[in-house]
Parts: C-alpha cells; sequence; structure tokens
C-alpha cells in the first residue's frame, strides 16, 4: 500500500533528490527533515520547528536508544537516573539497564484514569537523588500499555516541573494520532512548552518521538521515525550526530514512508479524498473498538477497566482470588501469568501479563491490543468474559 | 531496481508469506533466514548452516553492535578488549568506546599487502593482558580501507589463534564478492573452520557478517544484512534475542533486499542471462578500476600503492615532505588531513585521511573510493597525480 502511495503520489523531484540505493545523510534526507517541520507547526498551530533539530531515525525505537545513550553517565551514586511511568513500554526498562542507567519508577494513578500526577514525580525523584543523580524523564502520551491521554493543565505541570529540576524531557509521542475519546485531545509537549513563554521554551531540553508505526497508518515494518530535539547543548549535538553517523543512515524506505505519514494528500489532490475516507474508517473503528473493549471489560465482575483514550490497547485491572494468587506461586509464576497462561490454554487467546510492564505491587493487570475486526473483537471478548467469571468460580 | 526484482522475480509465495507493513519475528523472516542458510552452504562447498543461526540485521553496522554489546562487559582490569585491525573500518572504534570496552590494535602488515600476521595478533594480545581481559577478535576481509583478501593459510593460522586464546572471532565479510586480483580467492571464516575439524567447529565462537550494502549490487539504503553466528552459548544466546526483541524487528525491505543477494536468478529463470550480464559488468569494471588505480598510484613519486584485491577502495601511502609536516603541525592539523584538505581545496576532490582509520606511527595514507565511472576515475586520478607532484615541489 505504501509503495503505491510513494509512486504514484510523491512530487517528480522526489526521484531526483533521494535513490532508495544509496546511503542517505545520517540525520535523515534533507527534503524529508522539512516536511516534518512542516508537519510539526501545522499540527501546533504554527509553532515554529527547525529542520535542523529533527532528525530521521530506524523507527521510534532507535530515536530513544540514541538520546538515551547520549544522555547516560557516570558510576558510583553520580550514576544517571531515568524516571519513567509505571506501566511503561519495556523498551525504557531495556534500554536503561543496557546502558547501566538506573531506573527511576514514578506510578500513572490508575483511580484516575492512568494520569500523571506531579505530586508523584516529585516523591519518587526526590527519593532517587539519594543514589542516583536523575537526569530524564520520560513519558508516553497517548499512553501505552495504559491507553491514557494526558491533558493540557498535566503537561504544563510536567514542563514546570522540568524546568524546575533542570529535567530532559523525553515524549514518547508515537500515538499521537490515536485519540478516541470525546473531550480529550492530543497535546504535544513542544505546542505547550512554547506556549508557555521562552523562560520554558528556550531552557527545557525535550526530544519528543514519532514514528511510522502507528497512527491509522500503522506501517511497522518501514521502521520509520523522527526525533525532534530542541534546546541541545551544541556539544551535546555534536556527539549524537556523530553517535548516528557510525551506523551510518535510517532505512531510506523508512524515511520515505515518514514522510507519506507527515504529508498525506491535501483536498486538490487526487487521492485526497480516497484517503480521507480511509483514515476516517480506521479511526472511527478504533474508538469504536476502545469504547466496546472498555464496556465489555466493566461488565465483568472483578475487571475494571479505565476508558480506552487514545493509543491501541486496553490494561484492565483483574482482581484475582488469593487461591488464584497462591496457585501461581506454587507454580513460581507472577500471577498475571498465571492468568494469561489458562487464557491462552482455554481459549487460544493470547494477552501480556502486566508484570511485563510494570503495575503496583498487589495489583494485577494484562494489556490486549484492540487491532482484530470488530466482530472478531467482540467474539474475543465474550470468550474472555467466559473464562474470567471460570477463572472465578474455580478459584472462589 | 531492487524494488522491480522483488517484484518480478520473488515467488509468488512471498506475497502471503510477509506483510513489509507488519513487525517481524526480532530475529528476522523464517523464510529470509532459511535461503541465507541454503547460500551459506552452496558458498561454502556444503557446510551446513543452520537458520536458527541466522539473524537478519540493519545493514552488517548493526549485528556488529549487537554482538559486540553482547560480549562486552566487566570493569578495571577486566574489562574487556576487543581486537581490531588497524587500518580499521571506523565502526570498531567508535562501538568500542561507545560501549567502554578496550581497543586493542593489532596492526596490519603493509610491507606484505596488509596481510594479517599471526605473531603480529599475539605480541598484541599479550599486551592487552596487562590491562584488560581481551576476548573479542575482528577481522575485516576482504579489507576496509586496506583492500587486501586475507590468504587461505593465514585465516587457518587465525581461527588456530582463536580456538587457542579462546577469542571470540566476528568476521567482517560485507566484501565477499568483491575480490578482483588474480590468484586471490574469498575463503569464508566459517568454512574454514569446518575444514579444520570439529575440535574447532565445535568449540571456536564465530559471528559473519554479511550486507547488501556491498557487493555487486551495493543497495546501501536498504539497510538489509545477516550475521551467523556459531557456537553460542544458549544463555547468551537468549540475551542476544531480548537484546534484539527491544528494538523489535529489522527494516522489512532490508530483510526482502538481503534475500535477494542471497538468492539471484537461477538458470533457466527469465531474467537470468540479464542478471549474469549486469552482475559480470558491475565486477570487470571494478576490477579494472581497482587495477587502474593501483597502477596510476604507483607511477606517482612518493606514493606507494598496494594491489587492490578487493572491497571498494584503494589506500595509498604518501611519503610526505618534512616541511609539509612541519606546516601541518603549524595549523595544528594531522599531515594527512593537512594533505587531503589541501587536494580538496585545489582540486574539489576529497578522499578520506588515513589517520581516520588508524596508521602506523609516521606514515601517511588517504582512501579514495573506485566507484566513480572509469573515465572519470582516470581524469581524477591524473588530477591527483598532477596535485601530488605540485604538493612535492612546493614543500620539497
Ligand atoms: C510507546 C511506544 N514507543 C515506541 C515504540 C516503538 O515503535 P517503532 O520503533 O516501531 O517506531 C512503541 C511500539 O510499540 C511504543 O508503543
Ligand atoms: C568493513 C565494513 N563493515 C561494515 C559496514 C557496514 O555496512 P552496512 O551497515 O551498510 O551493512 C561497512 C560499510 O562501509 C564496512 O565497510
Amino acid at each position: 500500500y505504501l509503495y503505491i502511495r510513494v509512486m504514484v503520489n510523491v512530487p517528480k523531484s522526489y526521484l531526483i533528490l533521494f535513490s532508495t540505493g544509496a546511503y542517505t545523510a545520517s540525520q535523515g534526507i534533507n527534503c524529508i527533515r522539512e516536511d516534518v517541520a512542516s508537519y510539526i507547526e501545522r499540527r501546533d498551530g504554527g509553532v515554529p520547528a527547525d529542520p535542523d533539530n529533527i532528525y530521521l531515525t530506524t523507527g521510534a525505537s532507535d530515536g530513544i536508544s540514541s538520546i538515551l545513550k547520549i544522555l547516560v553517565s557516570g558510576g558510583g551514586k553520580s550514576r544517571t537516573g531515568v524516571m519513567i511511568p509505571i506501566p511503561q513500554y519495556p523498551l525504557y526498562s531495556a534500554l536503561i539497564s543496557e546502558l547501566d542507567a538506573i531506573q527511576v519508577n514514578y506510578y500513572l494513578d490508575e483511580e484516575n484514569c492512568w494520569s500523571l500526577n506531579v505530586n508523584e514525580l516529585r516523591r519518587s525523584l526526590n527519593e532517587a537523588k539519594a543514589y542516583c543523580n536523575p537526569k530524564v524523564l520520560c513519558i508516553i502520551n497517548p499512553g501505552n500499555p495504559t491507553g491514557q491521554v494526558q491533558s493540557r493543565k498535566c503537561i504544563e505541570d510536567v514542563i514546570h516541573f522540568a524546568w524546575e529540576e533542570k529535567l530532559f524531557l523525553l515524549a514518547d509521542e508515537v500515538y499521537q494520532d490515536n485519540v478516541y475519546s470525546e473531550g480529550c485531545q492530543f497535546h504535544s509537549f513542544k505546542k505547550i512548552l512554547y506556549e508557555m513563554g521562552p523562560e520554558y521554551s528556550n531552557n527545557v531540553e525535550l526530544a519528543s518521538f514519532h514514528s511510522t508505526s502507528k497512527g491509522y497508518m500503522g506501517e511497522c515494518g518501514y521502521r520509520g521515525g523522527y526525533m525532534e530535539v530542541l534546546n541541545l547543548h551544541p556539544d551535546i549535538k555534536g556527539q549524537l550526530v556523530k553517535l548516528l553517523s557510525v551506523r551510518l543512515c535510517p532505512p531510506v524506505s523508512g524515511q520515505a514512508a515518514m514522510d507519506i505519514v507527515v504529508n498525506p494528500p491535501v483536498p486538490g489532490e487526487e487521492s485526497y479524498s480516497q484517503f480521507i475516507k480511509e483514515k476516517e474508517s480506521v479511526l472511527n473503528n478504533l474508538a469504536k473498538k476502545a469504547k466496546l473493549a472498555e464496556d465489555m471489560f466493566n461488565k465483568v465482575p472483578g475487571v475494571h477497566c479505565n476508558p480506552l483514550q487514545g493509543a491501541l490497547y486496553a490494561f484492565p485491572r483483574i482482581f484475582m482470588p488469593s487461591k488464584a494468587i497462591e496457585e501461581a506461586k506454587a507454580h513460581k509464576m507472577a500471577p498475571d501469568m498465571f492468568y494469561c497462561m489458562k487464557l491462552l490454554e482455554e481459549t487460544g487467546i493470547c494477552v501480556v501479563p502486566g508484570s511485563g510492564f510494570g503495575q503496583r505491587e498487589g495489583t494485577y493487570h494484562f494489556r490486549m491490543t484492540i487491532l482484530p475486526q470488530i466482530d472478531k473483537l467482540k467474539i474475543l471478548l465474550e470468550k474472555m468474559k467466559d473464562f474470567h467469571i471460570k477463572f472465578l468460580e474455580k478459584y472462589a
């Protein structure tokens, strides 16, 4: 699909500007970085974006990995602390461990729709200062696995906190096009940073990430992505470019795919109406499925599911009977892992236990995507409900 | 070009087996790993290859980086030493420094066509043992920047040495299809390891790397590659798979490109004759240009160039007049950097100073590719000769 779009839609001049067969500049192809900057300006209502601050990456994973590599340093008590949400997307814990940095957990507030509370950030930071040097604050918005969309007020609070504490903000915004709930809206950290005035926009260090893998296109196989990096010290920027150039460049097809994502058909273009139809159909379907999953899970006794405001996942909490917890322990398994294995064995449905993402001690969850077609998703949810009721009976 | 081949040549079943739009298994698409294994078996005259030991990568760079990450550990005197050739391809020194490992240099023998001498390996290893724990031995064959092709005898010696010293062998064989000199032949480490018998093939740990970026296809932009890893301890293999899965998977188009490289048209297929014609034309031209560069450089006074046996580069030695060296030092520049900058300013020709790759103290080189078309290469070499003669006169 994307190949065809590349060939049908892209201005002819591109065929001259780059070849898919050659290495490109390590930071990415110039004209694509310009398109990304224009996209960001449109998205953020005119806040300026500089192509020089844009880096094309091999998926968002690669960008996040590169930035963390640049920021992590020191040994002993001066080891770099990296604050991450719990529950988190496990790329973060893995990279922190690869880099021998210190993982500093802050907990999302499940009682308040997985929102991010600055008091909790402060608690977490202050405790961490005793044993490491916390320098980086990671936010995933919309959230994976938790599916929340942070409010404008919350993002302002986080930016103020980062400014106060001189933390480098890492905003994982790969689900920026996946927002479903009424009254929810995606606010980019970049935009709010600028709206808070020059004291913030000239000082707070921010890297934000996007990807071809999510949104309404969901082209994961291309491994396209970009990051926009603000207020990076010129010396550090030099280091970053050096680091990237060692690995030569991101795959050209991924760069081209990123270009397609930020440069969709516009009114007047031949494929515009087809594009809008497909886009709306994908997003409307996801919104329906988000609501469906939330409603179904909340009808099941012993399950609670926050609204799926964005991203592609449900992350319901399951209240496990103590007999089930005991049996899990007898099998040397985390209770939610035990639950997910039973579900798999009995229904063939595979979901990921909450312990893979982190969760408050004594709470249990699992993550499920809402990607299956709506009819299949209904059947799936029915089966999970039946399984859960039987599970409760068995371990009552 | 490659896209067309993918679409025209690949068996129909592939269109079912994978989609370019989805993540794949982290180790790479199964059927492509099977094709890679078959390729290796054909290349190595029947020595068996197991698809389970094949990992598809985002270019060879990514494979080399992953393997080194898995092998490097320890602090202080037990920091991991990684032996690399000097001159080297700078990915190696950069990765070693990223990983906080110790770079252990062994020098290639310029007087003997940049061959690899086991006595020099032994000297280097023994000296390194005093300050680190040397665990890895990297070989680049055919060489970048040096363009040599190692003899069968030399590879046997290296394998025996690695076996004796329990070193993990890292064979960078991305130029395996780029061999030009009469009497030279590419021998894979894997093949020779097996031919040396089970004591070696069951014990020596070996990772070998290949890429879509070189050969006669030279499709750099796809970032396709593979590595074959032998005798890796199962626990370490588990770690490797975990490491790879954090980053999800290599780009699918790169995996497909790798498949094309290992699976070229065969007799009877529609595009076979066209393929052979193009392949031979590319390789014959490279061979001609390799000879041309060698001959031209050796006609210039104060320049010596070893035969370009393989890869894509000339790495001539330049004998710099002491006045030029002094002037370079006055400008705080490495003498060969000074030379290359002057060349760039006066002719517009850009080559890379030897100091970027490492060279014996007091010797000076530069690296030039032989990729320009033959007519252009002739003009280029003439201009370089004229520049060099004037340079010698100026600093006589
Ligand atoms: C929150 C989050 N960040 C980053 C990524 C990485 O995406 P990619 O590397 O495919 O762009 C993912 C993928 O699932 C994700 O959920
Ligand atoms: C010796 C050597 N190894 C590895 C690479 C990396 O190639 P790639 O990552 O494009 O496969 C190169 C590229 O120039 C090389 O010369």
